[in-house]
C-alpha cells in the first residue's frame, strides 16, 4: 500500500485524486489546496488541509501545482525524508527545494475540467532520483494507469516542446478553420471527421507519408485562391507553413 | 436504381467504385481510366475503358481525377445532356465544360491509399444546378453514406481553406513534434494520446475554449525555454502562433 498525499486542487490535482481513491494499492492520506473551501466537499472521504505545515507523513508527496508555484510549495515540505514528485512537462527536477528525494509524475494529457479522463489511455512519465523511487512511482503509476516512459528531465522537455506543437498549435489550426467556416456560414462540424481520420492516421503514418494538399503538391493556383480567401495574419501563417511544407 | 460512371482511378475514385459496387440503388456502369492496365482488375465486375469518346450512357458521370484536369475531361463529355459532377474540394462547378448538367459530389476526407474508408463518417458535400439534380446527388450519396450536406460553390472554397488548416497544417504540427521528438531520442508514440484528445475535444469544445498552453496564458518563462530548443524555422512558426493564438 502507497499512501499519497496530492498538493493542489486544479485540474491534474482533481483527476489523480479521483483515480487514486478508486485504486487498490493507493491510500489518498490527505489533500492540500490554498483555499480550503474549494476541497471543503472532500473531507468525508480524505483529510483535507491548507496549511503546507501540517502535510501528514506519506510515502508520495504529489505537488500538482502551477508550474510558477511549484518551487516556492516544495519548499515548504520540510524535516521529511520522502519522495515528493510534481506533474509538470516543463519543470526541471532541480526546481523541487523540498529536502527529501525528488521526482517527476507527468501524465502527458491535456486536462478539462469535466470532461472525464482514462488514465489508462494517457502515458506517464516518471522520472526519480535513484531506482528505488522509481520502482515506487511505477506502482503508483500503474495503480491508475497503463502507459509508463521513464523520460529524463531533458527529454520531458523536449517532448513538452512537441506537445505544444501538437496539442496548443493543432488547437490554434482548428480555431482558424472555425473563424474560416463561420466567416461564410459554413458549418465548421464538417470538418469533425477530417480532424478525426487526420489525428487517427498519425499512429500508424510517419508525418512525413501522411502530408497531402497544395502545399505538398507545390499547386500554385490552390495556394493562390486560398490566400485571397484569408485575412493578414491568416495569410502569414498559411504561407509560412507552406513554406516550411516545401522545405520539408 | 441510379446508373454510375466513374472517371478516375486515384484514390477518391477506388473508395467510391468499392463503396458503389456495394450499394443497393447503385449500378457502376463503367469505369474509365487513362492507363487502362490499372483497372484491367476491374474488368470482370465492372465495364472498363480508356477512352472518353466510349462512355456509356448513365444517370451520373463522377469525374474523380486531379483538380488540374476536370475540366478537360468534362470537355469530353459531349452529346449527352446527363448529370456530370466532380469530386473536388478546390475547383469551382463552372469548371465542368461539359454540355450537360453540372454538380458536385465532394467527400470531404483525406483518403488514403491502403486505408479502408467508412462512408458512413464522411461528409457529403453536395451542389447541383437545380432541385431534381440535387435530390439525384443526395440518392447517390446516402446509398453509400450518412451524412449529406449541401455547400455551395463559395462554400466549398471556403471550406476547402479549413480543410488544409485542420488537415494539412495540423498534420505538419504533428511533424515538427516529431522532429522535436526525434532530435532528444524521445518516442512520438507518447504523444498519441494527447493528439487523439485534442481531436476528440474539438467535437464537444468550441477551440477558443478549448485552447491552453503557454501562449493562451502568456507564459513568457516557458515559451523562451522552448524556443531554445527549436531551430530557425520551428522558431518562426512557435513565435508567429504564439502571437496568433495571443491576439485571438
Amino acid at each position: 500500500m502507497i499512501s499519497v498525499v496530492i498538493i493542489g486542487y486544479g485540474n491534474v490535482a482533481k483527476h489523480l485524486i479521483d483515480a487514486f481513491l478508486k485504486a487498490d494499492n493507493i491510500t489518498v492520506s490527505q489533500v492540500y489546496c490554498r483555499s480550503i473551501n474549494k476541497i471543503e466537499h472532500l473531507k468525508k472521504t480524505v483529510a483535507t488541509t491548507n496549511s503546507l505545515a501540517l502535510l501528514k507523513d506519506a510515502d508520495l508527496y504529489i505537488i500538482a501545482v502551477s508550474d510558477d508555484a511549484i518551487a516556492a510549495v516544495s519548499s515548504e515540505i520540510k524535516n521529511k525524508n520522502n519522495l515528493v514528485v510534481h506533474t509538470s512537462g516543463s519543470v526541471s527536477l532541480d526546481s523541487l527545494i523540498n529536502t527529501g528525494r525528488k521526482g517527476i509524475f507527468y501524465p502527458l494529457q491535456s486536462f478539462s475540467k469535466d470532461k472525464e479522463v482514462n488514465f489508462n489511455e494517457i502515458p506517464f512519465c516518471l522520472e526519480a532520483e535513484n531506482k528505488d523511487d522509481l520502482v515506487l512511482l511505477e506502482k503508483a503509476a500503474t495503480a491508475i494507469g497503463k502507459k509508463i516512459y521513464h523520460i529524463n528531465s531533458t527529454q520531458r522537455k523536449q517532448l513538452h516542446v512537441a506537445a505544444v506543437f501538437v496539442n496548443n498549435f493543432v488547437n490554434h489550426m482548428y480555431k482558424i478553420g472555425h473563424d474560416v467556416c463561420n466567416d461564410f456560414n459554413v458549418p465548421f462540424d464538417v470538418l469533425h471527421p477530417l480532424i478525426k481520420e487526420t489525428a487517427a492516421k498519425i499512429e500508424f503514418l510517419n508525418p512525413t507519408e501522411a502530408q497531402t494538399g497544395p502545399a505538398k503538391r507545390n499547386d500554385k493556383k490552390t495556394i493562390e485562391n486560398h490566400l485571397d480567401l484569408l485575412n493578414d495574419t491568416q495569410q502569414k501563417i498559411y504561407k509560412l507553413l507552406t513554406k516550411s511544407i516545401q522545405n520539408g
